[in-house]
């Protein structure tokens, strides 16, 4: 159905998509190239949320060239006013005649509106050519519109024994400066970060995106049953970051909100904040991809919930000892067929440490 | 100083003596290729202690055509009368004509006495083509001579985030049944598996080869402070099998004697085995790379105690959570400065399982 060339045009598609990695949230990141007479008459990707999407870059770059030809677009045209006029339209106006995407727009305001307005136009439309390339792209946006929960992610940085601190707390550091930069491309590409009290408590952090260019910080997101963040916590310097508890006094609440940040209070019934709920709420807030920096109590709790999608592992060459602490809290097994199963994704070198990237299937 | 020639032939006597990786213990390994007007008259390799060394099979193999040729040998010859006659003198007599070694032999019998040898006979002697390649070929052998201790491997089998086995015990199986292969083809390179007690008791383990074809079984060590160990143990079913203890009856011993163990008292100043003491009996008993299939108790000892070389680490794509058990009992630290530093020697996958070689530097 698809011919060399029109991979090679969807890869360098794909390729112009990525480009827009840690920009477009919670838009999706999106490539196109047009296509005529065999050559490449423009292209463009969707750089950040509020600009063109891609279709209209290529088709600018294209002008009256884009009449006739075929446009490669990584995710289906939308066919709604959202941010931006349909792109579906403006493919329609220009003249192209043929359009090939990778993937449907798992959008339900989309969802197949977008081709069947280009077919209703005489436009011949090919879709799935790279699918599986598209979707890895955006897994954040798919995972949010299909299943109403963001893409989770779960860094990790242990010693080669599988340990992330010391008894006294210390763990600054343990991986190497390159394992650190990498980390922060994950941030980079992430809606939100995550933690939990416990580390706010230890460690303040900022979690912020450094040693990586981009225009956008992540959302803060603490996860505080008691509402117990100071109010000068680091990770609340930003605008809107939000805190969720399970309980908390309205004058805590108000003086959070007098510092720019929302309390969300979502209890489960022990008590806690509930996990499940607040990763809707993320994805009602169109929050795509999810980095959590937390302790072993947080991260084993999402696992736990079944709300991690993947865990991102750094192992340092070096040795701390058992009395040191552990990586995830989990409820304890007695028979290992019970054991968590995970598909490793991804192996590396990174720096002088070891990167894991595994998914729970 | 060498030519691309050299390097071919050198790295040709190096896989033939790759050849003899799980037989020559104690012996070296060895490869030797015989060369004459560019062209490769004989070949050999040693294959078990006790049956003619590379120069000689590769000399029968040469025939009259090793008269004016040149040896390509792994290791210096040897110049000592041992279970075979001096392989030096072989090559003089066969009228070889200049001799390539990659490395002098450690072995203070030999040590250049081999290369001086030849030398008085008027053969040209060169010395160090791919000496790296050749000293890691035998890097128990090398260690044993130069420092009086084996090349000791300990091997860990642990879920990803480093447990080795549940609260109650169970850690059969957490790592892939090619994992397990793999860590039999290291077993079969060794001259001695080694384990502790703790293992014995809860497992029994048979700790010979399988999965891979020998027709050696190396000599199984255990660890036993208070020589606890039952006569039926399944490790013991060989011939001279050892345990080490810090004490004994002499009924246990005599016991132990006569299901074919010998014991070996050795404590130190905390009634526990002397770990550095052992290792250096071994060295004695021409054991040239060690197996630790222990628990995290003996093979942290060992670490602590300086004695570790290698850690082959195999990590299984599951969780298991903090409350199981983890892979080494190491003093604790207060400060991450005191962390054990590793270097990544190798990383791969075996089988879904991540294989991680680390070393101690």
């Amino acid at each position: 159905m698809f011919a060399p060339a029109d991979h090679a045009h969807m890869s360098q598609a794909l390729q112009l998509a990525e480009k827009g990695l840690y920009g477009t949230s919670p838009n999706p990141r999106v490539g196109c190239v047009i296509v005529r007479d065999g050559r490449i008459v423009g292209s463009g990707w969707h750089e950040r949320a509020g600009e063109p999407h891609a279709e209209i870059n290529a088709l600018v770059a294209a002008g009256t060239a884009a009449q006739g030809a075929t446009a490669y677009v990584t995710l289906e045209p939308c066919s709604h006013h959202g941010r931006t006029p349909p792109c579906a339209e403006a493919l329609i106006k220009a003249g192209i005649a043929k359009v090939v995407t990778a993937m449907t727009d798992p959008n339900p305001l989309v969802a197949g509106r977008g081709s069947a307005l280009l077919e209703q136009a005489g436009i011949e439309v090919q879709t799935g050519l790279m699918e599986a390339e598209a979707k890895a792209l955006n897994i954040g946006f798919v995972a949010r519109h299909t299943r109403k929960r963001p893409w989770v992610r779960v860094k990790i940085a242990a010693s080669l024994d599988g340990k992330t601190a010391l008894g006294n707390g210390s763990s600054q550091w343990i991986t190497s400066e390159a394992a650190r930069r990498d980390g922060h491309r994950f941030r980079a590409r992430s809606c939100a970060i995550m933690t939990g009290i416990g580390t706010i408590l230890a460690d303040d952090p900022q979690l912020i995106v450094r040693h990586v260019e981009t225009f956008r910080q992540p959302l803060r997101v603490v996860v505080d049953s008691r509402l117990e963040i100071p109010l000068d916590a680091k990770a609340l310097r930003g605008e809107g970051e939000l805190v969720f508890a399970a309980a908390a006094s309205e004058g805590k609440i108000t003086a959070l909100r007098d510092v720019g940040a929302h309390s969300i209070v979502m209890p489960d019934k022990n008590e806690n904040v509930d996990l499940v709920k607040m990763m809707q709420t993320l994805a009602d807030f169109e929050i795509n991809e999810v980095m959590v920096e937390a302790g072993s109590k947080l991260s084993g709790a999402l696992i736990s919930a079944g709300l991690v999608d993947e865990l991102v592992i750094y192992f340092a060459p070096c040795l701390i000892g058992d009395v040191a602490r552990g990586m995830l809290q989990l409820p304890e097994l007695t028979d290992l067929a019970d054991k968590r199963a995970l598909t490793i994704h991804d192996l590396r070198m990174v720096g002088p440490d070891i990167r894991v990237i595994a998914r729970i299937p």
